[in-house]
């Protein structure tokens, strides 16, 4: 832990530009081709990745595959208990907004004719939230997706590698005036300004969504919350790839 | 291991009257009053205890409290992907059918006025199948609702303990013409009588849900198939009262 | 009517192993292949069979074909009105619960293959109620399935009889301490343990559902509620040949 | 049977101007405050009212009551089986267009004051559909209006009667080419134009709904066919006349 | 303006058979194939017709056309803001009611076979009410539907005409015991008996939808209401014409 | 207009740093306490801001107001005809997260304190649409909230100007290698990243959301990119003034 962290003033003592512990665990459940748990501190997402050989009705007989998310979030992974979204009569405008990111974010590192006629469904669930539900979920579901595609090369069921590149995600936010990097509940729920951004392992950008809540944002505040989202997510790509590299 | 476990027709090798082995997990997750993932074998469900200071309507100046039950299944749970039911609009026949039961077994080892206005509500959420969701559900959601009423009294707010015995569920079917104990999805999915029984630590029965899939059951085998129950439940009510006495 | 009911507890004077009086009246409405008003008491339920000539996606080109069940109440068969489940957007847990029942009871005696590709649909409406309405429309649905299975016969569009033995089915329950057969609503709302058992004419079970509302039920209690429901089904059962013999 | 039955044109052989056999059964069901059977020949239909002890929100503390009316057909009320709406996941746009129109014809009879705040609902259920089955409901569900406003009388609930006039309903139209009264189905799927007239016992009209399902109908075909309608009405407002004169 | 504005009791000046100021602007859109705003006084309805080379499924394969329409509102349309449907969760029985009057209307006045197997939407609109959106819906929905047709023949898509007379509506009513032509929301609002009547340019009736808010109409009322109606619609017809003369 | 535009590359022979011609028409629709038209180019929206003398749930008795936003689109807005989201049954996801971002952009320069405990709803209707319907709406809907809040004050409902700030959204994209400002349709769906940009009449960013749909965007595409934005919202904010400026 860096020495800055004694004097931070974010509520978990982390320093501006310090992620959370992350871990991220492959094989967590058996059926799907893909399935991962991911933990940016106390946020747990299951991500799993299914394949189907079909493709949505726009794409039918055009040789290219689809991949696609759905996001959830388990009763009780939040403080206090939330409503099930299947026992209210559908998905509200949060989880579709949250999953139709997801997916787009993951499309960008994939090349769909190389993938063939099928659909990956990304399906990310948290178990347990603590801010940073949706980055956590993309840098998770980007494993889940390589373990799929693995799947499909060891059956021969791909000629060659639709993955190009890595996509990883984090939060930024100003918080009591300071650029700090991945926001826990604390930080999330009173921060001025949050920005949620996808990049890939090239530090190009993929998404950047970003909220003034309190204050509108200044340029150099922009500035700052880009340099420390790319930090972030250089090192949430190199845990990735020390994920994917560990033996099954 | 008995004996006979080397000549058993399962497809696990388990004898006919054998459990899979049973975990119950306490604190799985940290915002719930109680949180416990249980597994039977490769089924697991994540079982928490949610309490709010309100109960429904119909209940609303009575002086009681109320224990209720949702159940889900996460898409990547089983086999094939299942169709998320938020995003299908609405739970099924089934999901209902489960919940429902799971919530009336709970309600019968609870004293609901000494609960007071205030609801439990269990979720049930099964990340991986493998047969018995229900029971292990159940007997899951056992040990969660005690810890919800054990942060209730380490806070004074109840005054008498609420609880009365202990609930455990198991389901026991004819495989192959053979009473079994406790059905994988290899049998449940074979077999040609399946029962869920929901007991008390007493021997007592709360719930019998008995289905003949194949050729009616005659008494005898009935006989069989509820004596196998009540050995596996007073073995899962030994497994629970172990977890509540481990330290948090 | 038997010497015993002078002294009996049951709010209606019936003895404890006495039926309530049953009616099964065929070729109620005119447009379905099979309709039978069934009373049980005051419990009415209008069961039609409806014959479709194509079976659900799961069954396609297998050869084999489907019986299922709807089950719906009108708003104002009970005692206060009843909001109407399609003005609600939806059946209900207890409705899909019920149907499900009804349909899993009537395929336990259809040979599905010599039914053929095609789909019999038992549509099982409360007219007025009086507890017992999911045993009664089993009860019933079992002769208007008969009824739409001569249909075919007559129209020499099946080869063999895909019918095996008959399906009837009661409750049972403890009231007052004393089991007792074939609940109405009285007993129904006031009993501590309530079963629904479906069995066929062989005395061999296909359903069983036992509910303790009150406390958990001992291992002899439920012998006493088997025997009596094998005792009513058997009655029912006579019943059914009684009204299927009578001419159309 | 008037003697130009012989050479009517109608598949049933009735006269152009001659109703079908009309039943009106009271107290057909026992829990509610009225309850009619109404038969148009084969069109069959349960009107039950239903008393409540409130009102609409847009009617609370203005001293008012409502009547209001709910449409619903059994599945296999007509000659192929038609989805159940509860299982479709809602009512659709014929269903709600009926019972919009029974609900305001029979509020066109009652003096709102004087029921005081209070709903009755009107639940007309079509048993069996043989063509007019609005007609057929709003004419039975006047009946059990009046048996519910009896209800409340005999109570001594209500002050002063708060209906006014009799309302009854009949279908008239064009079938090849001839204007005739009380169109049955298979005279309904064939006829040109199509008239649903509510009028009450003054010979005033309520509601008027044509259709020119083939050609635009002239002026002269809508005095014929009014002048039809005012003589059904007037035959039927004597049948419910003589139906409430009878001892319950 | 007629002299005998000067002592009309309508709230706008207007004499008894007195249109608000219609206007009727073709090409208002610049996507759909026929795209009309439509204004009767305040009120106005962008109508647009839409071509898609499909049929529903009960007319596949028969070489037949389909015309249907769909009604929405924009939410603050009205005085007072409306709840917008598709946030509700679908149509509510006033909207499902009125498209089935706009679709029944088109329909009367459409060779469907002439117009070879495609569907043409209505989608009406109402960007500002005032009374009588369906009536001024149905007028200028007839106008987008000529333009569509009009594209259809500009590129050899069909080969004869299939509208056959034109198609206009007005609401009339009893407002302070005088009957009016073209009633506007405070007349409405007010009035005892309203009615839409639809008719072609012939002076045949295709839909009459009257009702008595108030006491029941007589049949001198209806007589005067159906004169008015038919001057109504004459006119509106000739204002039909004049916008379909029009250069696009 | 700038010289470039002879030798642009952008399908309408626009500048690169050109908005469309840009309308904003207030009193459009009588009803709203504010009624906007707004057009870039072929993308006409109308904007209502309708005021409610309550508030959300969350924020009762909390002495602040509410702004929230929702969006729809005509059917027949588009090139094809979309199916309505009342027919289907409600809102998909990208109408909700475009009603989110409407709502969340509005509150940035709303003090709801000074507002009071009243809801304003931004209703955004598209009648046309061509590219940058969202951003369209959040300029427009601005206007429409200063309309709403002139007519609170007017009325002296309000003490002090709860309006800090103007608010204006525009799209920015790279199409064909070049960025370029206020993408319309023939750009959007062939550009490789898109970014809608909302911003303040200061300079200050409200909401940033980009999208490489093609390939991940560089740090100084990011920089072109905003640089257009921040051009083209003052451009757009001197269009708001210049609106809120006239008689109205």
């Amino acid at each position: 832990m860096p020495d800055n962290t004694t004097n931070s003033a974010r509520p978990s003592g982390r320093a501006a530009d310090q992620l959370r512990p992350v871990s991220i665990q492959r094989h967590y459940t058996r059926h799907a081709e893909g399935s991962v748990l991911v933990a940016f501190g106390d946020t747990q997402v299951l991500c799993t990745a299914s394949i189907e050989e079909k493709v949505p009705p726009f794409l039918r007989g055009k040789g290219e595959g689809w991949v696609t998310a759905e996001y959830g979030m388990l009763p009780r992974a939040t403080g206090t208990r939330t409503q099930r979204e299947a026992a209210r009569g559908g998905q509200g405008g949060r989880t579709m907004e949250i999953q139709r990111l997801i997916g787009r974010s993951l499309r960008a590192c994939i090349d769909r004719q190389a993938l063939g006629e099928r659909t990956i469904t990304l399906d990310c669930d948290v178990l347990q939230a603590d801010g940073g539900t949706r980055t956590a979920a993309i840098t998770g579901a980007y494993v889940a997706l390589v373990d799929a595609i693995r799947w499909l090369k060891s059956r021969n069921l791909i000629k060659r590698d639709p993955i190009f590149g890595a996509v990883a995600a984090v939060s930024v936010g100003i918080y009591q005036g300071v650029p700090v990097l991945d926001l826990d509940y604390a930080e999330d729920s009173a921060c001025d300004t949050d920005m949620n951004v996808v990049m890939n392992d090239g530090g190009g950008f993929i998404e950047l969504q970003g909220t003034a809540e309190g204050h509108a944002f200044r340029r150099e505040e922009l500035d700052a919350l880009l340099a420390l989202a790319g930090k972030g997510v250089a090192e949430l790509c190199n845990l990735q790839r020390e994920a994917l590299a560990r033996a099954a």
